[in-house]
C-alpha cells in the first residue's frame, strides 16, 4: 500500500505536509511518496529535523495555487506537484492520492488524468461532517452546481458503498435526500425525479431529509446537488464558528465569566474535537477510478496523518471495484436478456 | 391603524396569540382584532384574566392545521380562522394581517384571497435571520422552490424595501446573491443571470455572498430561490441547536462545570436573545397587496406582541406601495417613452 501526497497543497505547505507524512509512516507503516519540489522538500525536512527515512520524493517542479483556475491544471500548470501526483497515481505508482490543494484544480485534475470509472456520469466531493453522534457524509459537496436525477442516484450509490465500507465496518449506510420537508412530495422537479429513483435503488433509503435535522445523524450519506451541498456545508462551518465565537466572547467578559471559562475549558476541548471534521481525514472524490483525498485547505500535520491513513482504507476497502459494480448495470452492456417464460 | 390577528394559529393558540394581542394593544395602543372562533376567545380570555377592552373579535368557525393541504384554505378549510382573517384584510378591514398558523397555507391564502401587487411574479417569505451585528433578511426562505432570475431580481427588489424602511431607517439595504463562491462567475445558469439584472437593477448589489459569510452579516438582504433559501434557514437552525445543545450538557457534567454555568449564565440570556429572531417580529410575505405576517408556529405572547408591532410599521411605512412603484417599470406600461435627444 502506496499512498502518494501533494507536499505543495494547501495552507501549511510543505512544512504540516512533510511532518504529517512522516507521522503516518511512523505510525501506520504506510509506505508514503511524497510530489513536490524535491530540494524544497529535503531542505524543509532537514530544518525541521523530521526524517524521511521510507518515504519517496517524486519530485515536481511547480505549484498550483487557490487563485490558479482549475482548468489550468492540465495546461500552464500541467507540471506542478498536484498534476504529477495524479499522473503518477494512474500510471499505478501508487495506491491513492491526498491533496490539500485546490478542490477545483483536484477535481479537473482527477477527472482528466485518473479518469472516472466507466459508467460515472461525475465525480462528487463527499464531505465528512460532524453530526451530533458521529460524521455522517454529504455528496455532493460542491463538485457539481447542477445536477441531473440520475446523478444523485449515482451519488447515492458512491456515497453508500464508501460509508459503509470504510467508516461502517460493513453495516448497510442510511441514504437521505436532502429536501425542504421529510413528506415524500417536497421539492422540485430534481428532488421529485431523485426521490422516485432512489426508492427503487435497493439502498437503505430513509427518505427526504431537512437540513434541521441532517447535524442529528438522521442519515449517514445525505445526497443534494452540489450548489445545496456546498450551501449546506458553509452554512454548518459559518453558524458553528459564529456561536462558538460569541460563547468565546462572553467567556472573556469579566473575572466571574473568565473563572467559569477555566472551569469549563477541559471540557470544551472534547466538544470541538467532536466538530472538528480533520479526525475523519477529508473528503473522498468518489467516482474516479481511483482513491482521491480532499483534505481541509488549513490541515495541519495530523489531519495530512488521518488524511494518509483514511486514503489507505479507502484503497485497501476495495470501494472503487464496489463502485464499478454498481454503476455498471446502468450502462446495460454486458448484461445478457433475460429470456420469457 | 388596526391589525388583524389569527387567534387559532400557531402551536400555542388561542391563549398565547390572545395574551400577545392584549400585550401589544396595551403598549402600542395599536387597535388589534383577533379572529377566530369568538365564543372559546372569550372564554380562555376570562379563565387567564385577559383583558378583551378594545380588542374585536372576528367570528370564524375553522382551524387550519399544519397537516392540511395548503390548498385546502380555499376549498374545505375556507371557513377557517386564517382565511376569514385574509378577507376581511382583503375588504379593508383592517391594515395588516398576522398568523403563526401553516406557511404554506398562509402564502396560498395570502395571493388568493388579498392577491399580489401588480407586477409581482411571486410573493416571497422574508424569513429574519440573527446574524452577529444584527439581523439579516433571507429572501425566499422557501415560499417558491423554483425560481426564475427575474424572480430573484424582484425578491431584492421588496426585500430591500422592507429592510431600509423599516428596520434600516431608510438607509439603502445591502442585496447579496447567494452563491457557491464570491467570484462574479460562480453558481450555475439561475444564479449567472440573476447576478446579471442585479448588477443592472440599481440596488446596493454586494454581489455574490457564500452561505459562510452570511451570518456575519456580510449583506442585509440575502437573495436566494425559496429551495437554497430553506436549506440555509435549517442548516442554521439545526446547527446553532447543536452546539447550544452540546454547551448546555457539557455545562451538566459535574460540580465544576455546574459552577460554571452559574457563573456564565447571566451572560448565556443575552447570547440567547441575540440568536432568538422572534425580536423581530416574524417573516414579512413579501409581494402580496396588503401586509402579511407569519410569525413562528412556536411564538408565545412576547413573540405575538412584537409581530403586531412590526406588521403596524410594515402597513405604517408604506411599503406595499413603494414594492408597487419599484415593480411597475418591468410591465412598461404607463410609461410614456422617452424622446430622444
Amino acid at each position: 500500500m502506496r499512498v502518494i501526497v501533494d507536499a505543495f497543497g494547501g495552507d501549511n505547505a510543505p512544512l504540516e505536509v512533510i511532518k504529517g507524512a512522516a507521522l503516518a509512516r511512523e505510525e501506520y507503516k504506510v509506505e508514503v511518496a511524497l510530489v513536490g519540489r524535491e530540494g524544497e522538500i529535503r531542505r524543509v525536512a532537514q530544518e525541521n529535523g523530521i526524517s524521511l527515512d521510507g518515504i519517496a520524493i517524486l519530485d515536481a517542479p511547480d505549484v498550483i495555487r487557490m487563485e490558479d483556475e482549475p482548468k489550468s491544471i492540465l495546461k500552464e500548470k500541467k507540471n506542478c506537484s498536484m498534476a504529477e501526483g495524479l499522473r503518477r497515481l494512474a500510471a499505478g505508482e501508487g495506491d491513492a492520492f491526498v491533496s490539500a490543494g485546490s478542490t477545483g484544480a483536484l477535481i479537473m485534475g482527477a477527472t482528466f488524468l485518473v479518469k472516472r470509472i466507466k459508467g460515472v456520469s461525475r465525480a462528487a466531493l463527499a464531505a465528512l461532517m460532524p453530526g451530533d453522534k458521529g460524521p455522517f457524509m454529504l455528496i455532493d459537496s460542491g463538485a457539481n452546481v447542477e445536477c441531473r436525477p440520475e446523478m444523485l442516484l449515482q451519488f447515492a450509490h458512491m456515497g453508500s458503498i464508501y460509508m459503509s465500507s470504510v467508516l461502517g465496518g460493513g453495516k448497510p449506510a442510511r441514504v437521505g435526500l436532502m429536501n425542504v420537508g421529510t413528506e415524500d412530495t417536497k421539492g422540485g422537479e430534481l428532488q421529485h425525479t431523485a426521490f422516485a429513483l432512489l426508492k427503487e435503488s435497493g439502498l437503505t433509503f430513509v427518505g427526504n431529509v431537512e437540513a434541521r435535522d441532517v447535524p442529528d445523524n438522521v442519515a449517514d450519506v445525505v445526497v443534494a446537488d452540489g450548489f445545496t451541498g456546498n450551501v449546506f456545508l458553509k452554512t454548518m462551518e459559518g453558524t458553528a464558528d459564529i456561536v462558538m465565537r460569541n460563547i468565546k466572547g462572553l467567556f472573556l467578559t469579566n473575572l466571574r465569566t473568565k473563572i467559569a471559562a477555566l472551569l469549563v475549558k477541559p471540557y470544551l476541548k472534547g466538544f470541538k474535537k467532536k466538530m472538528d471534521t480533520s479526525e475523519y481525514g477529508g473528503a473522498p472524490l468518489l467516482g474516479v477510478s481511483k482513491p482521491v483525498i480532499k483534505t481541509h485547505g488549513n490541515s495541519k500535520a495530523p489531519a495530512v496523518k488521518n488524511a494518509i491513513r483514511v486514503a489507505a482504507d479507502f484503497a485497501a476497502k476495495g470501494v472503487i471495484d464496489q463502485i464499478a459494480a454498481a454503476v455498471r448495470p446502468a450502462e446495460k452492456a454486458d448484461r445478457p436478456e433475460q429470456q420469457q417464460g
